[in-house]
C-alpha cells in the first residue's frame, strides 16, 4: 500500500481564517482521496488494502459492534444503518468508555470496527484490547498512519482525510462515513447480500459525492446570514430520524464543542417523549427533513414543534417548497442517494456551528477544555 | 393470575401537593406489589404469572431487543446492563420510533421486551407488529392490565405501580427496573447463567430495596435545598457510567420535563470527547458516583469537572469522605446490590427535579406540550 504523506504545507491555513474552515471546504478532497484506488466500478466491488480479513473470515461474521468516543461514535451510528440495511449482520454502536468496563458479550464471531481519528484515543484502544482479549476479530478507522490503535488492529481502513488540526472533527468525519460505506458493500459483496448491480449502483452514488459536497459547501454565506440570526440563542436542539439521526447528535456537538452554546440532539420521534417541553419562541430547532422515506414522519415533528412557537431551521432537500413554506428558514442540500445523506447533511451544521462560534468570538480551532485527541482515559 | 384493582381512591393525592410527589413516596410500596408473590427464595427462582414463554423457548433465545420510548428506554438501557451481565446474551436497546423504521435484523430466535407504562404507547405498539411480522418472539412490561401492548404481547410482566397520573414517570420507571431484574433472574436461572446460590443472593438484595427507599426518601427535605440552591441555573449535566449511566440520562429527562431547564446526561466518559467545552462556573453537574466497580472512573471525571469550575453535586453512598471533601453538595444514598443502585440512585434526582420545578412554579402534574401516554406517533 502506497500512504501519502502529510508534508507540513497542508498544514497550514491556506487563506482561511480558521483551520476548521479550510477543513470543512477541504471535505470534496478528502473524500476523493478515501475513494481512490478503491473502486472496482465494473465489478460493483471495492478494494479495501490493508483490511487483512479475508473472505472466509468475513464470512464466519455473526455480529458487529462499532466501538467509538464522540464524533466517532457518530459515524458508527451512520454504520449501524448501513450494514445492518444492506448487510443483514446485527450491529450495537457502543461508546468506548462504555464498552470497555460492560462486561461486554464477544467471541470469536464477533467483528468489531474500531473508529478514531488520531488512532490513539485511550478508551477506543482499551476497548479494541478487550474486545480481542474476548475472542473478537477487529478492523480499525483511522485517520493516522501507524497509530496505536492502526498498529494493533487486525486490519484497517485508512481514512485519507490528511492532518486534521481543528479541535471540532469535520473531515475525518465524513472520511470515516465514506470508510463504513466502503465497510458495507464490501462485506455486502462478500456475504451476498449486495449483488454486482447494486453494488455498481452504490458506487455510482458515492462517486457523486465529492461534487455534490462542493455545491453543498456553496451556502456557506447563507449559513452565515442564519448563524447571524440565531446566535444569541441560548439553545438549540437538533432532531432527525434513522440514518440522519446521528447527523442531529453531530450537528449539535459540533455547536456545543465551539459556541459553547448547549445543544442537543434527539431522534425527532422521541421529541414527544421529554425535550418538548423545552421548546418555546426562544428555542431554535434544527430539523433534518431530506426527501426521504421518513420524510412524511420528519415533517410532522417539524410541525408540532412549529405548533409550540419553536423557530425551525430546516435542512432540506433542494427546491421542497413544502418545508419552504413552513420553516423559519430552510438550507437546501442536494438530493441522491438516501444512504449518502448524511455526508451531504454534515456540512451544513458543520458552517452553522462555525460560524456562530466565530460571532460569539470564541476560539473556533481550539475550544475551551478540549484537545484534539484524547490521549488519556 | 390475579389482578389488583385500582381504586379511584389511590389515586387521589392523598396529602401531597402534587401527584407527582406522592407517587415518589409511593415507590416502596410499588416495588413490594411487584416483587410480591413472584419469588421462590428457597429456589433462587421467580415466578412471572403471565411470562407465557416456556423454558425450551427461553432457551432458544439468541439475541434480545429491548424497545421503548422515554423514560421506559432508559428502564431498558439498565435491563441490557442486567441481562448481558447475568446471562451473557446479546441485548440491544432500542428506541421504538427508530426500530420500527429501521430495517431491523430480526429472526425467530430474537426476543424483543417492549417496555411502556401505559401500554398504549403508539410507537412501541407498533414496533411490537414489526417485530413481531419478522418472526421474533415479545414480552411487555406494562403497568396497565389488558392493555393494547399487555394483550397483544407473547407473554406480559406486569408491573404493579399502581396509577400513575404524574407525567413525569417515578414509580412505573422503578418498578421497570424490578421487572427487569426479575426477567433476568427467569433466564438466567432458566439457561443455567444463574446458579441457585446466586440467584438467591440476588433475591435477597432485591427484598431488602423496599426499606433502603424508605431511607432514600428521608433526603426529601436534603434535596429541596439543594434544589433552592441550583434552581436558577440555566443547565445542568447529568453523568454517570455503567448502570448507572442510564440513570444520568433519566434524571436529566426529568428536570427537562417538569421545570423546562436544558438538562442533559451524559455518560462520563463521553464529558472530554464533547460536551467538558460547556463546562463553567454557572453549570451544576449531577454526578453519580456510588461506591462501585467504576467508582475510581467517576470519581476522576468528576475531579476534571472540578477543575474546570463546574458546581459538582454528588449522588455517593453513604458516608463517602472523599466525595464530601471534593463535591459542592452530596446526597448520601444506602450502599447494596450494584445492580439495583440505579433504583436508590433515582429517588433523589426525581426530588430533585420535582422541587426545581415546584420552586419555579411550572405546572408539576401537567408540564407543558407533554402527555402522560402518547397514543399517536
Amino acid at each position: 500500500p502506497r500512504y501519502i504523506d502529510w508534508s507540513p504545507l497542508l498544514a497550514e491555513k491556506g487563506g482561511y481564517k480558521h483551520f476548521m474552515l479550510k477543513e470543512i471546504f477541504e471535505q470534496p478532497r478528502a473524500i476523493s482521496d478515501t475513494i481512490a484506488g478503491r473502486l472496482v466500478e465494473e465489478e460493483g466491488a471495492v478494494y479495501l488494502e490493508d483490511l487483512s480479513l479475508g473472505d472466509h473470515e468475513l464470512k464466519a461474521v455473526e455480529r458487529i459492534y462499532i466501538i467509538a468516543c464522540g464524533t466517532s461514535w457518530h459515524a458508527g451510528l451512520v454504520g449501524k444503518f448501513l450494514i445492518e440495511d444492506h448487510c443483514r449482520i446485527p450491529v450495537e454502536v457502543d461508546i468506548a468508555s462504555e464498552f470497555r468496563y460492560r462486561n461486554p458479550v464477544v467471541n470469536d464471531k464477533t467483528l468489531i470496527i474500531l473508529i478514531s481519528q488520531s488512532g490513539e484515543t485511550a478508551d477506543t484502544l482499551a476497548a479494541m484490547r478487550e474486545g480481542k482479549a474476548r475472542g473478537g476479530k477487529n478492523i480499525a478507522i483511522c485517520n493516522v498512519v501507524d497509530s496505536s490503535i492502526a498498529r494493533e488492529a487486525d486490519g484497517v481502513i485508512y481514512t485519507h482525510a490528511g492532518p486534521e488540526i481543528g479541535v471540532a472533527s469535520t473531515k475525518a468525519f465524513v472520511t470515516q462515513l465514506v470508510a463504513l460505506y466502503l465497510f458495507t458493500i464490501k462485506l455486502g459483496r462478500t456475504i451476498a447480500t449486495i449483488d454486482k448491480a447494486k453494488g455498481q449502483a452504490m458506487i455510482a452514488s458515492l462517486v457523486r459525492i465529492p461534487s455534490l459536497l462542493e455545491k453543498s459547501l456553496e451556502l456557506n454565506p447563507q449559513v452565515e446570514t442564519i448563524a447571524r440570526k440565531y446566535m444569541n440563542a441560548r439553545d438549540f436542539l437538533y432532531l432527525g430520524r434513522g440514518i440522519n439521526y446521528p447527523i442531529a447528535l453531530e450537528g449539535a456537538l459540533k455547536l456545543k464543542e465551539i459556541s459553547y452554546i448547549h445543544a442537543e440532539g434527539y431522534p425527532a420521534g422521541e421529541m414527544k417523549h421529554g425535550p418538548i417541553a423545552l421548546i418555546d419562541e426562544h428555542m431554535p430547532v434544527v430539523i433534518l427533513v431530506p426527501r426521504n422515506s421518513n420524510y412524511e414522519k420528519v415533517a410532522s415533528n417539524m410541525e408540532e414543534v412549529i405548533a409550540r412557537g419553536g423557530r425551525v431551521i430546516a435542512v432540506c432537500s433542494a427546491g421542497d417548497e413544502d418545508i419552504r413554506g413552513k420553516a423559519e428558514v430552510t438550507v437546501e442540500i442536494p438530493r441522491d442517494s438516501d444512504d449518502l445523506a448524511p455526508i451531504l447533511l454534515s456540512v451544513p451544521l458543520q458552517l452553522l456551528a462555525y460560524h456562530v462560534a466565530v460571532l460569539k468570538g470564541t476560539d473556533v480551532d481550539q475550544p475551551r477544555n478540549l484537545a484534539k485527541s484524547v490521549t488519556v482515559e
